[in-house]
């Protein structure tokens, strides 16, 4: 089985965290290919940011449609989801979807630790439009930047685990979701000082919920909402593509467009 | 991994049924175990019999709460599936759960289709309970009982091909998921009528969900609604664990009670 | 009038309490019988407790489903509610169900004080099922077991004044249903403490429910929901009557079981 | 105890009806006197005349606030409910509030059958008001007005009975509601037809609670929502009392304006 | 284009300063007039003096349906305002429904700061009736009653800044609408206070919705909710609209009531 | 006042028409300009559309941040909505947006009549996450597509009138939002054919809104959601603006990106 994971900004670094998180979950005959959205934000912290990092991340998805069986998007926010499950039938998974449905599974309430504050109501939206609000205790700001955690993970690993204890205190989360793909690599470190509480890193949950949707043999449907995109001319969207080329490092060299101007 | 599959009613032959549609899906190194509730109801329909199939099912998990590394639960009602997750830190997985949290992955709206008319109230506040009443377009009846799903098979699925599209066309479902353990065998023929739908049997996301979270190193929160049951004085459980242990067909011969009288 | 109150669990003393609560408010002409389960945990604090404490319950309704003009299942949790509704078309109430229901006449938002924390969630889900989270300002925890209020009920008196405070001074709460059966002794402390703020016993509202619903001349609906369990056959139910027959204290010797072996 | 029953309008023939409903169910030693409102609408089929109603009502219960042990207010949209549940601290029932929430005991669905079309969604936004929109099936408008049904109840009845079978069909109604104050006659009939089915009468369903809570000894809660009215002048309401004290005498027939200053 | 403001409450300097709120936004080819509630509560916080204004309100909307191009209902509990848009097709914007329909367009959640505590389970009903609470972080008392803020606005002013910071950091508020129509005189204090933050005054907000809907052709809907009242008699309608032609202050001299006794 | 509004999707004669919608309801003194979003698809009927156009819709109100009083993204999925409040404290309105919130002061429930079935339920979801689905009585689709729409508006009115009836029949309409901004055309005859109904044309909507946000004085939120971008490198983004600065036929020539790469 193959799995394309996509970190939707463009920081290098992060990807390369992205892909030790997926690889140490996945299952041995599982390959993980992670690729770097080719143009965009360096980190994505708002509707602006995100908007961009939805249409870079829904290209490299349409663009790699028959090259993996299932595709990961590894930002918290799920930039460019619910476009990326139209352009493939092979499941799309986000690590915001994915974390929040199996925390489901493990506890009545989660609450998701995140990064700035300015971040919390577009995951509220997440959640709400997900339909899990009933379930998410609350959605709380760790206060660092997506840059700062990748910078210093041990004092984010600290600020995580003190939102994280007043998520459970105050608002009666019973595990608590990791907001953003570069906690990762704090999950081990979390999870210990909270213990009886799941702990969920999102590209672990995507990457788990991939296989399982593929070893059941399960694919996205084609009616309505993620139905195929309707044959159509997309202007400029060629010379989108080529120039953005230039910047991209995915790991197969890729074909053309979806739609062609 | 070992994973436990539990048929909370005392029908044998259903057991088996849920035996092939779990070891189906499993990775080459799952071990599956299927086991009959000792006691209670033929079926379960309604919630008199849910109680009951609670009951024994909850008691079937305490007692093999070290032998397996996850425990499905093969009724579409989730029977016991919140006392269950008390009873271990193991991961256990109610096929209702998850083969609703997986639909979310794959479609905006599922429906269910499910057995007589009088179950569909109890799926309906199941379905609230997790929180999933936005992404559920409807539960629809196709009129058939358990055991007549068992008993005729084929006629069941054209029943049911018959209801989803019913779904699918009215309330918009995108897609189906399979409302009773018993349909997993009719699975394939449904698939293949309602083509770029998802149709998606419970025990086989119940049990890919189980090694999802194994996989991922997961455990049930013990914080709050699944926190660890009390030590206290059960009046007369030993005498119903032994009672019904002559009927019980374990695979494993298991040890003592949980709480003892 | 002949209403029979059940006491889910299995501590004869709380029993009694019921009893002097549900008499002390009923009419003159109202027979009141306490009965206590035969069998299953000695408070019910959890899921698992409950489950077994639903199985007892609804089996004393099924089994003395002529006997009474209705029934109150006297533990917060409403244990086998629904299941019971099922067994018998006379009126089933539980002590949740009618404290909260009441609450809505008197108050625009009620809080539940109920016993400790772990059940806070397992009542959250019970009012949201009971489609009452709109005017619930929420469920709050005193901290005491069910059977320390059995032990200080002065004390319990005391710590339920100061929660019900926070909830009336923090979450807007304008009455207090009283959240466990048990706390009906000191509904009169607590109401006292608490001017101008209605204090709900469970026992007293669902005692006057009944009478209510049985002057009125209504019944259970025996449509979808709540219809009488099929004709089935239900293995080892005989085994589990008789074992338990040894433990029950029902005031009148009744009948035989609902389905059989 | 003493309960006094208004019927927001002024149609004296209604107000017959309604005593004859509110006195059927009574407990013997409860005395029910009617009153007709002393202004305002013969019938109440909108928001316009509801405004109407609710203020002559309102008045109503705050000039008999110490003549009765509790009130009830007889029409289907609760016309002043909540400002007259602030004006005395006995308990006020509307039949709307009544009806739903003594369903909610005996159904997990119920449906309203109730007058013209117009008035549905205001029916719908005061079941929403109440928080009990889940547990209501739907509003189903028989196409008649509140002064056909009092001309011909037996067309009325078989109407009712139409429509509430849609409800059962379509809609998953368990129990049926009697959506106007004036269908109380036609409750037999209704009942008759709809075997298995509650079907409830707003005016019994309102005196039975208004008997129960006043039975366990509960007022309605003092705090915020439904307080006592700030001292303060009333412009022209002094006369708009004074005229109508010449007018009512409640039990007894009645007339006149209230606001002729 | 000529708008009717109405001043729901019998306090003349308020309408004078609802008056000068409303001219200083409105287009230059706009007519302002502003009229006082003929009879009623000096000032509305409750259900009771809210039930007599909404009295009051329609009476003037009915009076005036045809001499105004549409009408603003100045109190924040909006009395009267579905009664009113009944009695004519020209638009009736309520101050609380413009300001909270206009503040989702510029911030995600916004928060009412209203006066004292007791009208806020009020407005919080208003908001969920209007289908907004999910987009409202919170509705927050002053502590200050009507009169007070009129008494002394710059105490008003603090008081409500203190609030509304309290709304930002701990509710989420994005924007703030003042919760009382007498608080548009402290509109400007407000806001250079809270810099960023939207400060809504209703009677602005209602008077510009006012304007853009004449301005774009728009009326109200005359289907089911909002339809003309049926013709019908209203006994002592007559008397109660004459008694007050003489406390009444409107611009124009006025026709007669909509339904006639 | 100056108002740019864009068209989001590259159909230059659709921009055109949206021209006419806006300013055929604008007031005197306010300049329409419109533009054409300068890449991406010639209708956007789908998430993969709306994520292309929405960052080419950002892209033009960051330009023009400056150069406007007001922007309204006349596209009825409102796409970039969020990102574009994001980077200007001026008021951005989307059609959707505007229409459902003005719909909700004219009629208790609200349908949106759409262009082909699979828009239905990403409509649905920005209902939601507007927070107005309790207003909305139904999206339904007239089957045609944006452009078949452009090419026979008079086919188009008739299938809208056909869809809109049923709305009203069988949903509870009251009122209709055309859900295509393409529909503004044929606006007055649909509302011609549904006398008493509210016909609402997105365009003017939202250009109504605009002028009434502006003359109050009223700008979005900086707090949270709306808040401006951080200062970050946005890779790629030159070139991307770049690229597309050939295609775009904006009114002003404009200045530099938001971000820089």
């Amino acid at each position: 089985m193959k799995i394309l994971v996509i970190n939707p900004n463009t920081t290098e670094s992060m990807t390369k965290e992205i892909g030790t998180s997926a690889r140490r979950c996945a299952q041995p005959n599982t390959v993980i290919d992670v690729v770097t959205a080719p143009w965009g934000p360096r980190s994505i912290e708002g509707h602006f940011e995100e908007v961009l990092a939805a249409a870079a991340t829904t290209q490299l998805v349409a663009r790699h449609q028959n090259d993996y069986d299932a595709f990961v998007i590894a930002c918290y926010g799920d930039p460019g989801l619910y476009a990326a499950k139209e352009v493939t039938q092979r499941p799309v998974i986000g690590i915001g979807e994915a974390s929040t449905l199996l925390a489901c599974m493990l506890a009545h309430k989660f609450s998701v630790v995140t990064v700035i504050d300015r971040i919390v109501p577009m995951l509220e939206d997440m959640i709400s439009r997900y339909g899990l609000s009933k379930r998410c205790a609350s959605v709380r700001s760790s206060g660092l930047s997506v840059l700062e955690i990748e910078e210093d993970p041990l004092r984010a690993a600290r600020e995580i685990v003190r939102v994280a204890r007043r998520a459970i205190e105050h608002d009666g989360a019973e595990a608590i979701t990791l907001g953003c793909a570069g906690m990762g690599q704090v999950e081990r470190i979390v999870a210990d000082e909270l213990s009886d509480v799941p702990v969920i890193d999102g590209v672990v949950a995507a990457v788990k919920s991939a296989e399982a949707l593929v070893g059941a043999g399960l694919a996205t449907s084609k009616l309505r909402a993620f139905a195929t995109p309707e044959p159509k001319e997309i202007v400029g969207f060629e010379a989108l593509t080529r120039s953005s080329d230039a910047a991209t490092r995915t790991p197969t060299p890729s074909l053309g467009a979806v739609g062609s101007g």
